[in-house]
This record gives C-alpha cells, sequence and structure tokens, in this order.
C-alpha cells in the first residue's frame, strides 16, 4: 500500500492512530525491497534512522510541520553520516552536516529514509545515465524515468515516500515529474538553499521538490524556502519584481507558444493531451495568449550550446582531472568538453542572455504565466542508450531556459496516453511565484481526474492551495481613488488592479469633508445608525503600497473597512473629529452620485 | 573666465542676460584654442554645433532643465554624425545617433560641443594611454589628469564646459575627478544607459558625471538617469535593496578601513587629507566606524587578476585580431591577455565574487555609507609613462571592486596637498544611493572651502543638494510598537530604523483599548481637550511599509500625526467609535507609563 499524503499522515499522527515507528517501518520494507526501477543508491539502515524516530517520540505531533514524514533524498544532496555520490561512487565522501534544505526539513519533523539514484552528477534528462542502473518508468519499465533527479521521482510516485528532494539546473526537477505522473516544484532559484548540494552549474542549480499532490508539495516549500546566510547565491523570498503581483485564481492570462514552435517529436498523444491541459485551463478561468516563444528557445539554446557546461566541469574539476576513467563515458564526454571554452566566450554567451532576458520580461506585462509541455515525449531506454546525446537534449525543449531567466516553475500531472505513459504540463512565471504556481497548478492537477503518482489510488480530497496574497495588499476606496475619479492616477501609477465594486458593510456614516479640489469623502464606522456605502476594491502591488499610504493627508488614512459581504480589508478611515463641519452624506451613500448632484445643482 | 555652473547659466539664461549663441561662441574659443592638456579629440565645428543652437532660440529657457548648458562627451560615447574614435584613430567609425544618455541631455536643452581624450578603450586610470598625447593634470601639467575619462575631467576643471560624460568600469569617473578637483558622480550600473557606448567590461560598465558641485552632477544626473528599454543592462530606479533606507543628512554611519588597509604609497599628504576628510565627516554630524576592507580589496583583485579582463577583449576582439598594432602597446597587451582565460576560470571568478557580495552585504547592517581616498597618491606623467601597469594598478586600489560590488559612489574633493595637487575622496553605498550620496558629498565639498574645479573661482552658493526621501517612510507609533515592547518586532523585522523619541502636539485624547494581548491604545484628534501623547517616530523601508500597515487590525490604522514640532508624520489613528468602552488614559499619556501603572496595580 501506498505511504498517505502528507495531509493524511499528519491526520493519521495526530489523531493517534499511527506511529512514526509504524509508519517507517513499511516504509523501510518497501525501501529495501526489491528495486526494479533502479531508484535506490543506499537506504538508511536502522540505526541510522533510530535518532530520527527517537526524537520523534519526544515531540508532538502538533508542533512539527512535517513529524514523521518520510522522504528521499537524491545523492547529490547531503544527509549527514551518510555518502554523498552524485551516482558516482569513486567521488563518494561522507558529509558531517545534511544540507541546509535538509536539515530544515528534519528540524520540521520530516524522516529521511535514504540517497536515491540520478543521472551521474545530475548531467542529463532521462534518468539512465547511472552506473547504477537506469531509472525506470513506474508506469513501463521499459522507459525512461527522466532525470537527472530519476531515483526521487520514481519513489515518491511508487508510493514509498511522501515526498523527495531533487535538483534542477536544466530540467531535472520536472521531467521526472512528467514521466511519472507527479508535481515537480522547480523554485525560484536561490529561494532553497545550495549549502550540501554537489554544483552541477553552480549559477543556475536549484534543489527541486516531488510529490503526488500540489498541496504536499507546498507543505515542504514552506519549511525548505528559509534564507541562507552561507549560500552566496541564496535570494530571500522577495516580493515579485515583475509582473503585476500575484496571480488572481480566477481571472488569469496564461500564454502558450505559437503552434508552430510546439515540438512533440512525433508524439501526437502528447499534442493532444497539451491541447487538452490548455483547455482546462481555460475552463478554471483563464484566457489563452499565443506568445512567441523564440526567445525562450533561444535562451534554451545557449545552455545546451554554450560556455555554461564549463559550469559543470568547474564542479568537479580536480576529480575528474584527476580520475577522467571514474566518469560514465557520456558525462565525462560532456563535462570535459567544459574545460574548452574561452572566458570571453562566456562573457559573450552571458551578455546574449542578458539580452534574451530583457526581450522575455515584456511578456509579463501581458500574462500572469505561461504554460508549455514538461517534454514533448518521451524515449524507452534503449531508445535513449542508443542514441545518447540527442534524445537528451530532445527532453530539454521546454525546461532548459527556465533557470537561465531567472523563473518559478511547476510541472503538473495533465494525462495519461494511450499507451498508458503519463504526460506532463509545465506552468512557470517570473522569480518568487512559486506560490501562485502552486495554487493554479493545484486546481489544474485536480480537473485532470489523475491517479496519485503511480499508485493507482485517487487524489486525496484536501483543501485547494492557495496563492499567496502579500504580493498585492488590497485597499477598499470610496471617493476621489474610484474609477474614472481624479485620485485614481494614484493607483494606476502604482501597477494596481481593479478587483470588484461592492458596498460597505451597514455600519458608516459618509461625509463630503471641507476643502479640495480634489473634493473628499470620509467614512466613518458608527455603533448604530450606519449605512452601506458604495466602495472599491482595488489590489496595489506590496510593494508599493507604503507610498501610497504615506502620500494621504489628514484627516484620512488606511485602516480596516468591513464589506458587505464580512470581509475586512484595508481600506480608508477618516479621523472623527475632522467631520465637525462637513457634510454628511450618507443618505446618498455613494461618492459618484454625490458628485452627480453636486454637478446638477450647479448647472 | 570659466563658464558659470549650470545654475548660475540658466538663471542669466531665464533672466535674459545672456543667449546660448554668445555663450557658446565663448566655450568654443577655449575649446578650440591651444590644448596643453590634450584634452580634446574632437571639438565641434561651427555648422555641427549649428542645429543645437538653432532649436534652442525655438524653445524657451524655462521649459528645458539644461537648456544651453554646454557640455563634453568622452569619445566612447557616441555623438551623431561625429566619429567616436575611442582614442583609437584606425576604430573610428561615425554614428547616426547619439548615445542614450547624450539624447536625452540634448533633448534637456545641454549643448555638446566635442569628444575628448582618454585612455585608448577606457584602459587606464592614468590618462597617459592615448595617442592625442597624455591628459596633463589642470594644477601641474607634469602630472597625470588621471583617466582614463582624461579630456573629460580636465574640460570641465578648466571651465570650459559646465559638466562631462566620463565612463566608469574600475575607477575612469572617480580617479580624474579626484586629480582635478571635481565632483565625480559613479552612479550605479544600469541607472544610465550604455546604448551607444564602446564597452569596456560590458557588465560592469557606466557612464560617468564630472561637474564642479554636486548640484550641478544633480541636475545632470536627474536628466540622464532614464530607464532604456533597449540597454540589455538597464536597471530602473529603485528603492534600494540593502541598506537601511535613504542615508539621514544629520546623522549617519559611515565606515573607515582600519588604518593598515589605508594605502597612500608613501604620500603623506593624502594621508592627512584623508584623516581631515573623516574629521569633516564626523563634524557634519557622521560617526566613523572602522571596517575590515578585506573583501573589498578581494574584490578588487579580482577585477585587475581575474578574467574579466576577458571582457575587455570581448569588447574589441575582431577588431584587435585583426589590427593589433592600431592597439598603443601597454592596452594591446592587456587587451589580448583577455584572450587566454578558460570560461571554467570565469566562472569560478564569478562564484568569488557572489561569496564577497554576500560578505560585504553585511556590511550595510551597520553603515549608511563607506569613505575611502578616492586614489591613494598621484604620479607625474614621467613616472606613469616609466612604469605603466604598476603604478596604474596603484590608483584603483579603492575604485576597482566598486561595480563588481554593485554600489553606488561619488568622488567629492578633499584638499589640496602642499605641492597644490588636488586629494579626493570617495563615499559609496549600495545600489541606488546615488541622490543620497550627492546630499552627504554636497555638504562634504561645501565643507572643504576649496575653489571651483581649477578655475580658481569660489564655489557658488547654491542651495544645497537634498537626499531622497522616498526610500523609507517616517511612522509615529505610541503604544506595542515602541521599544522593547510586544509588537517592536514587527518594525525591526522589515529593518525600521528608531529615529527619535518626541512627543504629540497637544491635539489628541488617549486611550487604552479592551481586548488583547497585546495590549492596545488608540489615540484620537480632538477640537479641543486635546493632550500631548508620546510617541516614538521610526523609519521604514518604502518597499517594507505597505504590509505593515497591512497588518494593523481595526480599529487602528495609519494616517497623519501632529509632532510637537508641528511636522505631520504618518503615525498610528484610531477609529472613534471603538473608544466606547476604552479606557481614557490621558492623564498618563505614556503607554509605557500606563503599562507600568497597570502592573504596579496588579502585585
Amino acid at each position: 500500500m501506498a505511504v498517505p499524503t502528507i495531509t493524511e499522515l499528519l491526520d493519521a499522527y495526530r489523531a493517534g492512530r499511527r506511529s512514526p515507528r509504524q509508519v517507517l517501518a513499511e516504509v523501510m520494507a518497501k525501501v529495501r525491497g526489491e528495486d526494479a526501477h533502479n531508484a535506490w543508491i543506499r537506504p538508511l539502515a536502522d540505526q541510522e534512522l533510530e535518532p530520527y524516530l527517537a526524537r520523534l517520540e519526544s515531540e508532538r505531533p502538533h508542533a512539527l510541520p512535517l513529524y514523521g514524514v518520510p522522504f528521499a533524498i537524491k545523492d547529490n544532496i547531503d544527509l549527514a553520516g551518510i555518502p554523498t555520490s552524485a551516482g558516482c561512487p569513486a567521488y563518494a565522501y561522507t558529509p558531517d552536516r545534511s544540507a541546509f534544505v535538509v536539515q530544515a526539513l528534519i528540524d520540521a519533523g520530516a524522516v529521511p529514509v535514504g540517497k536515491t539514484n540520478l543521472d551521474q552528477f545530475a548531467t542529463g534528462l532521462v534518468g539512465a545515465r547511472s552506473p547504477h542502473g537506469p531509472g525506470r518508468n513506474t508506469f513501463d519499465p521499459d522507459y525512461v524515468s527522466g532525470g537527472s533527479s530519476s531515483g526521487s521521482a520514481v519513489s515518491v510516485a511508487l508510493g514509498q515516500v511522501c515526498f523527495s528532494l531533487g535538483t534542477d539546473t536544466a530540467g531535472s526537477g520536472r521531467v521526472p515529474a512528467a514521466f511519472n505522473n507527479l508535481v515537480g516544484v522547480k523554485p525560484t532559484c536561490g529561494l532553497l538553499s545550495n549549502s550540501g548540494v554537489v554544483p552541477a552549474c553552480r549559477s543556475i542549480d536549484t534543489i527541486s521538490i516531488f510529490a503526488t499532490t500540489a498541496a504536499d508539495a507546498q507543505a515542504v516549500l514552506d519549511v525548505a524556502g528559509r534564507f541562507d546566510q552561507q549560500d552566496a547565491y541564496a535570494r530571500p523570498d522577495a516580493t515579485p519584481e515583475l509582473g503585476r503581483g500575484s496571480i488572481p485564481a480566477h481571472r488569469f492570462r496564461f500564454g502558450v507558444p505559437r503552434p508552430k514552435q510546439l515540438e512533440f517529436f512525433g508524439n501526437t498523444d502528447a499534442a493532444k493531451l497539451f491541447e487538452q491541459a490548455v483547455a482546462r485551463l481555460e475552463a478554471l478561468g483563464g484566457e489563452a495568449v499565443v506568445i512567441d516563444f523564440a526567445p525562450f528557445l533561444e535562451a534554451a539554446r545557449l545552455l545546451y550550446e554554450g560556455p555554461w557546461v564549463s559550469e559543470r566541469y568547474a564542479a568537479i574539476r580536480p576529480f575528474i582531472d584527476a580520475q577522467p576513467d571514474a566518469v560514465i563515458p557520456v558525462t565525462r564526454e560532456i563535462t570535459l568538453g567544459g574545460a574548452k571554452p574561452l572566458a570571453v566566450d562566456a562573457f559573450q554567451a552571458q551578455y546574449r542572455l542578458q539580452a534574451i532576458r530583457r526581450r522575455t520580461e515584456a511578456v509579463w506585462g501581458e500574462l500572469d504565466l505561461v504554460v508549455t509541455p514538461t517534454a514533448g515525449t518521451i524515449y524507452s531506454i534503449d531508445a535513449v542508450q542508443a542514441d545518447p546525446i540527442r534524445l537528451n537534449s530532445n527532453l530539454g525543449y521546454y525546461t532548459n531556459f527556465m533557470n537561465l531567466l531567472d523563473f518559478s516553475a511547476l510541472a503538473v500531472p495533465a494525462g495519461l496516453q494511450r499507451d498508458g505513459l503519463p504526460f506532463g504540463v509545465t506552468l512557470f512565471a517570473p522569480a518568487h511565484y512559486d506560490q501562485d504556481l502552486l495554487a493554479i497548478g493545484d486546481r489544474l492537477h485536480r480537473a485532470a481526474g489523475l491517479p496519485r503518482g503511480a499508485t493507482g489510488a485517487a487524489l486525496p480530497d484536501v483543501p485547494p492551495v492557495l496563492a499567496r496574497h502579500d504580493h498585492v495588499i488590497p485597499v477598499a476606496v470610496c471617493g476621489a481613488h474610484m474609477r474614472g475619479l481624479p485620485l485614481n492616477h494614484q493607483l494606476t501609477d502604482r501597477r494596481a488592479r481593479f478587483v470588484e465594486a461592492i458596498a460597505s458593510a451597514p455600519r458608516y456614516r459618509f461625509y463630503a469633508l471641507p476643502g479640495g479640489p480634489p473634493h473628499r469623502p470620509g467614512i466613518v464606522r458608527v455603533a448604530e445608525g450606519g449605512i452601506a456605502v458604495e466602495l472599491e476594491v482595488w489590489a496595489v502591488p506590496a510593494d508599493q503600497f507604503g507610498s501610497f499610504v504615506a502620500g494621504i493627508p489628514a484627516p484620512l488614512g488606511i485602516g480596516k473597512v468591513e464589506l458587505a459581504d464580512g470581509l475586512e480589508v484595508p481600506g480608508f478611515i477618516c479621523e472623527a473629529a475632522a467631520t465637525a463641519g462637513a457634510d454628511d452624506i450618507s443618505a446618498i451613500g455613494s461618492w459618484r452620485s454625490y458628485l452627480e448632484t453636486v454637478a446638477a445643482e450647479q448647472q
């Protein structure tokens, strides 16, 4: 039986129905059992597991967000006391400390159960480049698992663990998700620390998360995404710099590459499933916009053909120089290729990339996110072994550009081909939209009606993942800031977006204040005798809201306003003392109507 | 006679006392006259100047911020129709369009008068590496002018033009400022477009500004700092990401390198003048803090010894490969050295730089800015020609790291040596503090009592340059947000800084609201019977203020609070309806005293 989802498992622990020791005994039986998919390099022994279990017995299940949740770790990420090999036995070392992210998960109660197979040194998207045997697809073992995070994806898809850590430089956290019917989070680079991770391309590496549901992935991301002062490439979570604030759940615009720019490598099933995913996004409230995908593809080619391969060489330079034969041939060839490019070529490629970045930025003015296939097709292990470089690079068509262009991305299951193999799509957006993508991806995933990973079980009925709301701050306005009125530009200049017209709760008096122009009203909450005032709610980018507030002159300010539906949102309030000498226009209850009345009187 | 400052010149135009045609006739007489300092490569001919003058005759002097202001352009920056040579005649081309920044200045009314001499391809800090002869110091022609922006500095120091454009990759906009008693703005990289500039190290190049006063430099920066969509490295002006908000004018903390990390290359006069500058900054309200300068110096060495030289090769690769003999020997040797480093070395140097960046970031938690000498000493032209590489690199000791670490910097005149040669200091801070540095630099410059450039004239009596105030927003708090109280972390978590303890104006009633913990007060403005309430004013980074406001629960909000000194600042207000059932604690007038009273009663 598959391990339950994080949500289900926590429920069972908190209700006292299960204990971590019971659950982990079942998990380890599977992890240490027959490994037909070549998922594991190194399951933990009982005595290695014991400290984690013992510690949980002194903790309350409610106190830890990942209490007793088993997880797998790609073998290029450190777990204290267990060898890290990066899929190359001669390279292995045993770290004293766990990687920063692993330690954060353990601190939150999660239990590491072992190290998983990978394309050696995380170089590959197939999962077949490993001395431990090719990762086998969980829906058909003759097909690739996808890579490089092969074992981490397989172990989750089979229901052996609740979630796993992979890494993702060029697609290693997304392709295996697509090929095994999983959710794969490719976070904003720098959001998850790389301390304790064997680098692939150090400037664009990130840890990734595999889970069977977006809700589980979110629970892991919440814990893992802590700023690490020791990682020079770490970035604090931040308000997105680009785009239009957070993605509205039910009214969003998504880009789709032009039909000629979509590449399925002859796989008509995949093409059809992609069309269905687009239709499903539209049914969820999205508006599809055809975009020119050329700059994204150009960036993808830059990674594949350009000097970034020198970062792979930089990552293991002394090792591969000393022991080239310890590296498998395809990986050796690629990595040593990184010794050749010149610095001048690296800088010129970086200039080119910077120019492409500027071109792709323009897209986000029109769109909230882009959807593409995660991979255009899937290959058998035999096919990949016959043609290892070309087929591997085909799998990166939609993934290679992501980290170079500093996007957040989410791989979402999107259907099964007629042969039963999974197909997935990727949603992507600028940096720091990770949470928003999870919210939309969750709805898209549920709408697809798919089983959970490769377990055959249905998706659990858990609450939807919510988008981040701190990208934007709602504000209720009742006067000159409303659409078409003189101060509305103070909102639109700050890229604020109109949300809705709604009345206040009937708890206010409404005044036309002396002074102006611009003429301004004030609403004052009263214990009794209140009326409903006509309002507009606008969403203001969080980093812009402060200057908006600071610019509001007395007697007005921003407090909380109760809406007709009972919701309380930031909004204009008025110092009561200022209503002495003001006209009480509560009988009108609408600033627009009041202005019309005044205008009519003056004619 | 020297050309007046921008302010003075605009006054004369606007009062109708002078016309651009008159002023430019005088300017061109000097520009085309004997060039003992080797400042000019290509003054404009009358017919080339005519369109600019003709256009101004159809404009009102009040309508253009730089109406009729003559300026010089370093010959690696394009002026339409005039050859750009970068100091290498064989390289010259004639652009159809002016550089983005030049065009912005012309649009604002400024009049370009010619192209100036430079260290060839902007490679050098001495000014002596030019086929047009060495730039000669405006205080002693046997000494170097500094470079690479030699002619641009000289022309301003001599009072031939009001301001000039240079470029600055490793110090080319600062060293010549120091050596000619000028203000030199090294803006945040990306703030001024590089479109139409011959690159040196394209990823870290910026246009720079020379002027005789900070006020003039500010006037130019205001016009020049427009976002250019076409320059992939352009960045919009932004709230600083690091640091503690804007620099307070009269209470700031500045870093000074440890005494052993200061390097004057045996120049005891320079050492003494630096001490005096530090003392002058203290007298202006600054607190000196000794810092470890090692990470800055490590970054400086990285530029000098590392693979960034490959960017110089990238900039002119086809040209120097085809015509190496067209480049002067020292520049050829340096530039062709850039053909050698490997991409793997470039990436590894970038990793190292990223680590240094993280280390230097920590400094800004404690400091507002750092002050160093601009250059530790100055050399004669003969000395430099005898030892061109080593003496040149000595001049970069305090400048090389600046763009690699993404700082804003300002070179400020700081005194004259006993031999009459100028000495300068550099103020630097994180990116986007350009305006704040100008405000402090202006005061430091005035305090030094120096003449204007090399003109012998006194500095003009113009209003001080003001710092930007939109980096931080002040907020008056009166309750649980004050120091040591339970909600103070809501301010400190947002990097807010304590400004002062002050009473409100005596116009409020003060209430202890029901509910809590945390217990909270409310202040309500009243028409009469008001008292003064004890407040604290905090400065909150502008991009953080919105989330602070949004998190405040009803009945509180942020409006305007009047302080005892009459100033009105954003601060807590309270809906009057909520004071029904609240304790009126106006007789106490202080939340701290009220809490003490309550605590005493409970004992």
